[in-house]
């Protein structure tokens, strides 16, 4: 399955200029064959607004989401702030191509002042979805950052894992080296789709990547907005945990005596 | 404290030849003012000897390391098999100056045929010892590969994770890359200490390194003989965890609900 990842710098807290950039996107997307198409954390409100978000999240976002998927016949990973009885969360939506909600997840680790003054975390560890032949789970930003995370998902079977992102300065490390790791240690495909340029008080790394189960990088950017493509082959993955088996090498019977994992 | 790892080619099978290596090795790092100094895995036999690596786990390796420690007033961690209750273990010792063996760590990952044929897992995922100030923590090779090993280190409170490896071709991913995200997620030091040449079927990638918290690499070899040094301080990993609070920022309520870490 051909897939795309859009990194741009959006218009923050312009929910409509953000629609019709994704229109946009959504349209070469399907032109160059893509079936699935991921943006960036919160990529339809902007992500340091302020309490703007908060407006936001209690306005309809996921009807033109759905709208767009049905109307190109392609499948979207949506970052936006969703409103449920006075919590808010940020989160992501899988919607298929029919433009039905297969999977949402709420962040679950929240990052720093940013996410906590605004966000109630998630209590998810991940989402899983099986599109066209290939399971895909759902990962925010910092959620990647951590190994149980991706262990979890991988342990669930996904083959690709969708990381919508607002990754900024100072942490170009996680983007530049962790990603790579995280992939190499479950093989599993992993994109991640970042904002670009600044936004609030926020200088954006860019440097979105998709990355194969090998761990090698398959399309990357630095800066600017551009739309990311690969294949994501179940095959590939099979193959990786064959030259690479840390799945089958694990002791889970050790694992479960780590203290601090029955404390907390 | 200033720490020192021996990265060498070794000579495969003669335990005095490498016990000279290590003499020699022991004086050059105390004169540079080395407290600690660190070898590979099976260091002293070295290991791919095929079943030699048996006959000399039944030897007494241990004191001669011990009075290594003891002449030089330096500990030591050195990897070398153990034999006991009819079982062999791949096992890195803590000898401390005084030649007082203060840890034990057998492997608990086994690494595919070469490791499995002669060697019977360790049942304890990481072992801790407190050192001049330092808590050091004990991985052997493809254990530092799984993500959990050095969480549990780390939230065990390690400082400084010690790793005698044999890590061969085509597996320089691990050297290059996972070493320093493994540093980086849990702000601890890494030392990986590594074979170099050919031994038996194997040819070892070198790629010695020592890291830092932040996932700074201080020192690194890639082929050759020699002796790296850094110093590690608490206090960096203390500022570590204040600006990369991983460890603070763990769902651990959401970790224990992984369904295969119960299952398997």
């Amino acid at each position: 399955m051909r897939i795309s990842g859009l990194q741009t710098a959006g218009t923050p807290g312009d929910v409509e200029a953000n629609l019709r950039e994704l229109d946009a996107a959504c349209a070469r997307a399907r032109a160059s064959g893509t079936e699935l198409l991921i943006t960036s954390e919160l990529f339809l409100t902007g992500y340091d607004i302020g309490d703007r978000v908060i407006e936001l999240a209690r306005t309809d976002l996921l009807s033109p989401v759905r709208d767009l998927a049905r109307r190109h016949g392609l499948a979207l990973v949506a970052g936006l702030p969703e409103h449920e009885d006075g919590a808010c969360y940020n989160s992501a939506f899988f919607v298929d191509p029919t433009g039905t909600v297969l999977g949402r997840h709420r962040k679950t680790h929240l990052f720093g002042e940013l996410d906590r003054r605004y966000f109630t975390a998630g209590d998810r560890l991940t989402t899983v979805v099986d599109f066209g032949g290939i399971r895909i789970a759902l990962l925010i930003c910092y959620d990647v950052e951590f190994p149980e995370n991706v262990r979890a998902a991988a342990l669930a079977g996904a083959d690709l894992i969708a990381v919508p992102t607002a990754q900024m300065e100072p942490y170009a490390f996680v983007a530049d080296h962790l990603l790579r790791v995280r992939a190499w240690e479950n093989q599993v495909y992993i994109a991640y789709v970042n904002h670009d340029g600044t936004e609030g008080s926020l200088t954006y790394v860019g440097r979105s990547s998709l990355t194969a189960p090998s761990g090698e990088v398959l399309d990357s950017v630095r800066h600017g907005n551009r739309l990311l493509s690969a294949t994501v082959d179940p095959a590939v993955v099979a193959r990786a945990r064959k030259d690479n088996p840390y799945l089958l090498d694990r002791r889970p019977d050790l694992y479960a005596s780590v203290p601090e994992d029955r404390a907390c």
